[in-house]
């Protein structure tokens, strides 16, 4: 499948209503359980996901297309929302996210970006040279990825009660 | 974390509110894709839960409780759902499981379910001896495999897209 803003779109628009959906009122054991140490949270990966729309995506998009390959995009910190949220409500992150999330899809828009654009390059620190395809394309992927992450940290707290149906269930084998 | 009736009713009785959320509207090709041959797409995979509805948890509950480990529970076609949901649309098929589901919670909380019910046993077909504990945590997870199987089966659709960032996305795994 080729990478359009509006196909996109349909994807990023709707992750804050189904993290609401999902995490707004859930019993706390649901909200913090974690995969294991340095692994995150349901609650975490709203966190993140609210340094993705302040650090990433956009400002690497302006990046990208103001200064092309020459600006490398400044690296990313997996972990920024670590302290900042502490002590904060899972209702205040959702709201925040949601918020940030249409921000970024309104200025995604104003851009008016075509299908030539997409093909223009910018600098990752690491992974160098990149599209603007890539990075968009990558901020879909990038949700789902969370989105599969928060059922996988759910899952996992159920992983000694389920007894033997465990070996039909992909998600709490190694890597699911 | 131990199994109670409470906690997995708080999964239950969002999957299919966040199921609607996140795929109603959606373009077809997010919708219909997959990860290869014999795998479920998003729209298989509400046949897929509507199929545990009709003929899984609850009518196996019911065997377990009424007949114990005497009578092991019918086994469960996976792909029942091809065939019957033909031409369907996803709207029906998201009312269908809305509404099943409901019906499904309300027949486990009308069954009074106690701390020691939950270690009586049943059989598995192919398993052997389960526990309803093993059952019940086992609809929680089964759910949540699924959520993730949506999210995977859309994230591949951009494999190619994402460029060098595939390195990065689990979810572009094998077995992600």
């Amino acid at each position: 499948m080729r990478y359009n803003i509006s196909s996109a779109t349909a994807i990023l628009e709707r992750t804050p209503r189904i993290l609401d959906v999902w995490l707004r009122g859930l019993p706390a054991p649901w909200l913090h359980g974690n995969e294991g140490p340095k692994t995150f949270s349901p609650f975490d990966v709203v966190g993140h996901l609210i340094d993705g729309e302040l650090a990433d995506w956009i400002p690497r998009l302006t990046i990208l297309l103001e200064q092309g390959e020459s600006r490398p995009f400044d690296p990313f910190d997996r972990f920024a929302h670590w302290e900042r949220n502490q002590g904060r409500s899972l209702e205040s992150l959702l709201e925040e996210f949601t918020q940030l999330r249409a921000e970024s899809l309104r200025q995604l828009h104003s851009r008016g970006i075509t299908e030539a654009d997409l093909d223009r390059r910018g600098t990752h620190p690491a992974l160098g040279s990149v599209t603007l395809r890539n990075l968009l394309a990558t901020w879909v992927v990038h949700d789902l990825n969370h989105l599969r992450q928060i059922s996988r940290a759910m899952a996992v707290q159920y992983s000694a009660e389920v007894g033997p149906w465990s070996a039909y269930l992909k998600i709490l084998q190694n890597g699911g």
